[in-house]
């Protein structure tokens, strides 16, 4: 359901655009419709560039953070903050502090990654720094299925900017003691993730006490993310990939995919599901 | 509509799985079903590590000429050979010969991007370098709305791997002369246009003469790598972001979204559209 652009003005996740509507055999009609906004984001720490990711911003102090965090650039949220936000003509540059030793470590897997060397072996080396092994999850909370449906239903209606531009991912975060949610919605999934991540980390939540629900698909990324954050039991609206499956296994991760309402599938670690 | 798992068989792009079925309050029932593979690729240029990307293990040689070229590591195929395809345990290697000219562009490229620097110009630097411009399209041919909704019709029905398992992405060219519509399928956007341009190279076909489908919504990337390619008029299925409206309006390109049936809507350049 897409709501009306009204809803939409004063949201930097949204930018109105002129349109041709097309419909069948009628005239074609042009109009003001909102869509999602999307942007490059450069991450610096201690003013060495990063990474330039391509996402909606809004909650960038949640991004900048959760980003830190899921990617192992730190440890923990008192490890990292966030000392300026520049807006460029053709992005925003998020400018990170982060500890030496911190620092260095990063260094020197980026140098592992840009590493020069004619051997066979360089694609086994790349993909190796790409794929840095999750740390296994000790959330020990389990949760009953009633309440992942409850929690699907809340996200589905939590989320505004999809509401207005469509094709907008969510990431939810839902206490099954507080029975509250916390939403973030980004152009990118793994943005979503990141900032509700960030957002979690800043109110000072620990993850393995609730469910994380994602709109989307479970890829490699979203299992490895959430499982560096800590997170117990991961919640996917769409389809999981076979590495996601094999991923969560490896991490301890309880991974359920395809939730609808009461349906669901669980691909790894069922026993956080109760009920 | 989800195939039965038996047409699934001996497909690279599909992995059998265990899964715990539940639904509603019926006991849990354990199966087999497939789900799409995910492995990490990486792309290596003259021995160099360029990038490592999840995606689908199918159509590899296409997967390796559509990324150069749409990349812009190349600008012909005739630039670009598959030297080798290594099988390594956690992923895969494809190893490209490029030019000497197009390597040493390469490597000045990520030299920039990974430049190191104190001064507060480093986020714009690495915004830049992220975001090189497109080029300009001259695709001069003009298509029938009738026959879009032609197309859509034609690419519902040709998804072979997310009828089995879900959650995956398609692109399809269609050929208004002829009729014809070729598809590639990936766990990710962006690899799926990728491989869709690598076989038109391979295949000698001229994208400008074509519509290009995408299941998926239009973000910056697939305009951009659409506009690199020398595609006229892009169709996503799914939502437009505000950057890729401006990539396709600078970029010479018929952006149209929401397409569904006989109705969607344009958001530049809506010359290429008649009837």
């Amino acid at each position: 359901m897409r709501e009306p652009l009204s809803d939409a003005v004063d949201n930097p996740g949204l930018v109105p655009v002129q349109r041709l509507r097309f419909d069948g055999d009628a005239p074609a009609r042009s109009d003001t419709d909102a869509v999602i906004a999307e942007t490059a984001i450069a991450l610096l720490y201690n003013g060495q560039p990063h990474a330039v990711m391509m996402a909606t911003p809004a909650d960038l102090d949640d991004f900048a953070l959760g980003f830190a965090l899921g990617e192992g650039v730190v440890g923990h949220a008192s490890e990292f903050s966030l000392v300026d936000t520049v807006h460029h003509a053709d992005g925003i540059a998020l400018h990170g502090a982060i500890p030496q030793a911190r620092f260095d470590a990063l260094d020197a897997r980026r140098r592992g990654l840009a590493g020069r060397s004619g051997c066979g072996l360089c694609g086994v080396e790349s993909i190796e720094t790409a794929m840095w092994p999750p740390p296994v999850v000790g959330a020990t909370a389990r949760f009953v299925r009633r309440d992942v449906a409850t929690a699907l239903d809340l996200l589905a209606a939590r989320q505004p900017l999809n509401d207005v531009s469509g094709g907008v991912h969510a990431a939810g975060f839902f206490d099954p003691g507080a029975g509250t949610l916390v939403v973030r919605e980004d152009v990118g999934r793994h943005n979503a993730l990141d900032k509700l991540a960030g957002a979690l980390a800043r109110a000072g939540t620990d993850p393995s006490t609730g469910v994380l629900l994602i709109t989307s698909r479970a890829s490699y990324e979203m299992v490895h993310k959430a499982a560096t954050c800590g997170i117990g039991l991961l919640v996917a609206i769409s389809a999981p990939t076979d590495l996601a499956i094999r991923t969560a296994d490896a991490a301890g991760l309880t991974l359920a995919a395809f939730a609808r309402g009461e349906a669901l599938n669980v691909y790894s670690h069922p026993h956080r599901l109760t009920g």
